[in-house]
This record gives structure tokens, C-alpha cells and sequence, in this order.
């Protein structure tokens, strides 16, 4: 964590220093050590939040650090690997002070202890724009045992981790839409968007099962369509098939045009796999065992492109697809 | 490169996909992939540049990738590692188009060839504040090589490479100041500032040479108290053995007080580091072979603390310290 007045190594020491683990060397150095083991590899991503693009200026700062967290821990588990650590660096207006900031590093702290994960360095620094929080997450894996995009194969089935189109509907109650939702599922469909799960139990499990793997961000069709172009294949989506929560069910109730936009929206960050027919037992147990739903939504096909039907198989024409930033 | 729309994809396959090494993975996966050798230990690092506090907004866009690149490069020859990748997350505002990019991704493309580096990934959003360019930097050195800031030892001599001063004066010339500067040492110094140089082969030479060693980037004497304070010793620097450029030189025969504000000024990305004095040789042959300079410009002393003195070793009692941003 280079350059600064004392404000910043006052910062560091109070908020950051004790998120620290031992290859970050207290933040006290120019760079922070990471070893990796014998036939292990390391996965590293990195992605930024911005403040009124990908989240509320005015959401509580420990949700705030805690989905730049799992944005990140979403992108390593679709790799299929276990994530290690992390380093922050951020911009940060001047009317976020200490307050702010030891809310957003205690949001921090409980995710690195829930994720076994700990913060290696970063940096600190000053914007008179909206705050940018950007993460760089580094994880580890047997060497050779990364899930690609690109290795999907036709006759695979498509599954889909947990339920699809919480977030949509979660951003849309902040922002003041579907008002008649009950307060119970307007909780879970908020949180759902402010704190996504980060499948970081699942995703190493499913290396050596899975073919491709990537997580719902821009939007289930259209991460499928991720996959579809990296693998050379077509898919095939029952749109009906697609897993729903309680909360979203009800919404669809009242619009059934939502499940359509549920299948286009992202920031569900849910893992959206192919594996191949005989792996079902495998993923059935897995699911079993973790207590996370998986369900089939889909079959990989040659061919290029992605088609969506409906329950008796007649095509569906999406009239939105991928994903827009609010 | 998580989330976006079309044109996002379409600015990194233009612009950033060329960057790409193979780890890379062609930056369409949702991460990198990293391999460290048997005995070697990855080294990482992030600091991050905001347009208007870390370079001025109007500067060439190809010197500021370059920038960005060369202050995270500084911090892992400063730990003695040797760059391997880097991941960029760029939140920028709309006005910065693709002419804009096109000139950011060559700077990096030609600073990239220069060191041997590659991009693995990384993020790009949008702001509608000033830039923020992020950037995480790893390297690599042989486990247990690295230089912290705490080896220093009462007796060491210490060392730094390069001149000190050019960065303030780079940056004042920008600011207007210094206007009688001749042209040669104009362009000299605002180079300096802008385009500062990343002691990239000097680092990993002094694994096993220096004891402790740090990038001047808050000051000459702010980071050499670093040292002191990490390594539990003092130091005493005779003032006017710290090397200056011919054009600072003239600068100084102008106003002598500005000898003293170099030692305090920042930005200058030199290495500072403290060597036993049986090392004084072979710190000789690295300055010769790699056409570096390398002055020492004091001692390491028992105590806790910073003395600064003149030629006839009487006390000089800095009035400034430490770093300021614009």
C-alpha cells in the first residue's frame, strides 16, 4: 500500500492491517508473498464496483465490501477453484470517512472468515468521482483441473446452481418497484441482490465433473451463450426448467412475463455448468451434501447458438437478453 | 472481465485482448490462470492512479498506462521479484473514448515488451467521476529470496539507484513552475514525472546482496524511515551525497534549498536499499553491468530515527517530509 499522508497508513493500520494474513506481511511492505504448492496452480481474477452503477451509494458499507468479495469469489468458484486471498484497492470520496470505512472493513472481515480467505495488500487512494472498489482475488487449484468455458460437449445437460432472477427483483425493490411483495420476500430478494452467495463450497467440488463452468453475471442466457461461443456448441434452455425461488415464483405469478426476464437478467452469481449425462448421480449427491439446489435447465447440442423452449418444447423468442447496468 | 454490455466486450477484444499472455486465456474466461515454479514464491502487488491526483488529465494517454504500469513494477523490484503478469481494472469516465483506449493499450503494449510482462484480466467499468486506474502487478522470486523492508542492520551503508528530485521537478515544470529551465532538461524532467523508470533488472539482482529495500515513492527520507522503522534501526544521510541529475543539478545552483525538498519528494521510483559494507563490490559490478547508478548516501546506525547531515557532518533538520499529492 504505496503513497499517501499519514491519514492513509492510519487507515491502513485501524481498518486494513487486521484483515491481514501472513503473506501480506502487515501491509507494511511494497508487495505481499503468496506460495503455492507442488502441482497446484493459482486462478486470479479481478472485478470493480462503482457506486451508483453496481451498487446504491446508499447501501450499508459491510454489504457493500462484502459483494465486491463475493463477485470475486463467484469468479474463482467458476473456475473450480478454492479461493486464498485477496488485495483491495480503493477510491474513495472524501465524505466516506472512518465510520464508512470500518463499516465496510467488518463486512470484510466476516466474509474472509466465512471464505477462509485473508487480504495480502492493495492501496488506498482519493477520487472526487463516486467511489470505485476494485478486488483482485487469487485462488489455487490441481494443475489442469480448471474449468474452462470452452469445454462444453454436445449431449452434456446444462445445470444451474441455486435460483435465478432474486437480484432483478431485489434491485428493482430498492428502487422502488413491485411494492406489493410480501416483507419476508422483499428481505430475501434485497439481500439476495446485495449479498450474493458466492458458490465457493460447490465450484472446486465440481472440477473433474463439470466440462464448462462460468457464473451468472451478465445473465443466464447470455453466460450460456459464454460458454455456447468458447465451446464451439449449441444449447438448448426449458425456460420453465429454470429455478425459481419462493419470492420469485410469486412474481412471476402476478407476471409471468418476469420469468422470461429472470433468464435474461444477471448478478445472480449462481454457477451455470455442462456436465456429461453420467455425472447426475455425482451432482445429485453434491448437491446433497452441500444443501445447495442444483437443477438441470438444459442440454449442450451441436451446432452454434442458444435456443429457448418452452414445457412442450416449442421455441421461445427472448426479447431481452444480456445484461444492463442500472 | 466479468459483466457489461456488447461494447465492453468489443473494447477488450480491441484493446485488450492483444495483451493477453497465455495464462491470459484469451481474457474470456471468468479468471486467469498463474503457475509458479518448484522453489519459487509468487510476489503481488496493487496501487492504483486517479487522473487529477496521481497525473494530470491531460497527459498523454500512453504515458499514463505506462505510469500505472511502472509504479506497480517499482514495488516488486523492491521486494527483488521479477515481473511476470499484471491485472488492469479501469473505471472510466465516458468522455475517454476509443481513441483514448487505443493510446492506454499501446503505452501498456510497449511497457509490457519492455519488462516481459503479460495481462491476465481484469475489469472495466464506467465512472462519471475522474479515472481510476488500478492495476495488480505479480512477480516472482525464489522462496525465501525476497527483500522486506526489515533486514536493515546497524553498519549497513545505504544505497540508491538513479537521481532523486527529477519527479518534483517534472511535476512542477507541468504546473508551470520552473519556467527558465533550458528545453533539454525540461523534457528531461517532465519525462522523469510522468514516465518514471522501474528498477526492474536492478531489483531481483540485489536478492542476497541487500538487506532491506524500498521504492522511493512517499520521499527519499519518508521511506528510508519506513526502513528504520521496520528493521528497528536509525540512519544518518549526508544530504548532499544524494545523487542528483545534471538537470536537478542546476535547479539546486538556483535555489540551494531545494536540495533538501528532493530528499523529501516523492515519485522518484528509485531503489533504496541498505547493504553490508563487504557489499560495497559487488554493488559496483550490478551498477557497471546495468548501466545504473548506485550512490550511497549513508549508514544504518543503531537507535531508532533519521538524521540528515551536510558535508562536514553537522546536523540538517529537514522542514518537510514526507509525500504530498497534487
Amino acid at each position: 500500500m504505496a503513497a499517501g499522508d499519514l491519514g492513509e497508513f492510519e487507515r491502513i493500520r485501524r481498518f486494513f492491517a487486521p484483515l491481514a494474513g501472513p503473506g501480506g506481511l502487515g501491509l507494511l511492505d511494497d508487495a505481499a508473498l503468496v506460495d503455492c504448492g507442488p502441482g497446484r496452480r493459482l486462478v486470479v481474477t479481478a472485478d470493480a464496483i462503482v457506486a451508483g452503477v453496481h451498487y446504491l451509494p446508499e447501501d450499508p458499507p459491510e454489504l457493500v465490501a462484502r459483494k465486491l468479495l463475493r463477485v470475486n469469489l463467484s469468479d474463482l468458484a467458476a473456475m473450480g477453484a478454492r479461493p486464498l486471498h485477496y488485495l483491495l484497492t480503493t477510491a474513495l470520496p472524501a465524505v466516506l470517512g472512518p465510520e464508512w470505512l470500518a463499516r465496510f472493513a467488518a463486512g470484510l472481515a466476516e466474509d474472509q472468515r466465512r471464505h477462509g480467505i485473508d487480504l495480502l495488500g492493495g492501496d488506498s487512494v482519493a477520487t472526487n468521482g463516486p467511489a470505485v472498489l476494485s478486488l483482485t482475488a487469487i485462488g489455487e487449484i490441481a494443475a489442469g483441473q480448471e474449468i474452462r468455458r470452452s469445454g462444453a460437449k454436445p449431449g452434456d445437460l446444462v445445470w444451474v446452481s441455486g435460483t435465478i432472477g432474486d437480484a432483478l427483483l431485489g434491485l428493482n425493490l430498492l428502487r422502488g418497484d413491485y411494492p406489493d411483495v410480501s416483507r419476508q420476500h422483499r428481505e430475501y430478494l434485497i439481500n439476495r441482490f446485495r449479498v450474493p452467495d458466492a458458490r465457493t463450497e460447490l465450484g472446486p467440488r465440481l472440477a473433474g465433473v463439470a466440462h464448462a463452468m462460468i457464473d451468472v453475471s451478465d445473465g443466464l442466457l447470455a453466460d450460456l451463450g459464454h460458454i455456447c461461443e468458447a465451446s464451439h456448441v449449441a444449447a438448448v434452455i426449458e425456460l420453465e426448467s429454470v429455478p425459481l425461488s419462493p419470492a420469485a415464483r410469486a412474481a412471476v405469478a402476478n407476471d409471468p412475463r418476469l420469468r422470461l426476464r429472470f433468464a435474461a437478467a444477471g448478478d445472480d452469481y449462481e454457477l451455470l455448468f455442462a456436465a456429461p449425462t453420467d455425472a447426475a448421480e455425482a451432482i445429485a449427491i453434491l448437491s446433497s451434501r452441500l444443501g445447495v439446489r442444483i437443477t438441470q435447465i438444459g442440454r449442450v447440442e451441436t451446432g452454434t447458438g442458444l435456443r429457448l423452449v418452452d414445457a412442450g418444447g416449442q421455441p421461445i423468442a427472448p426479447e431481452v437478453t444480456g445484461y444492463r447496468h442500472f
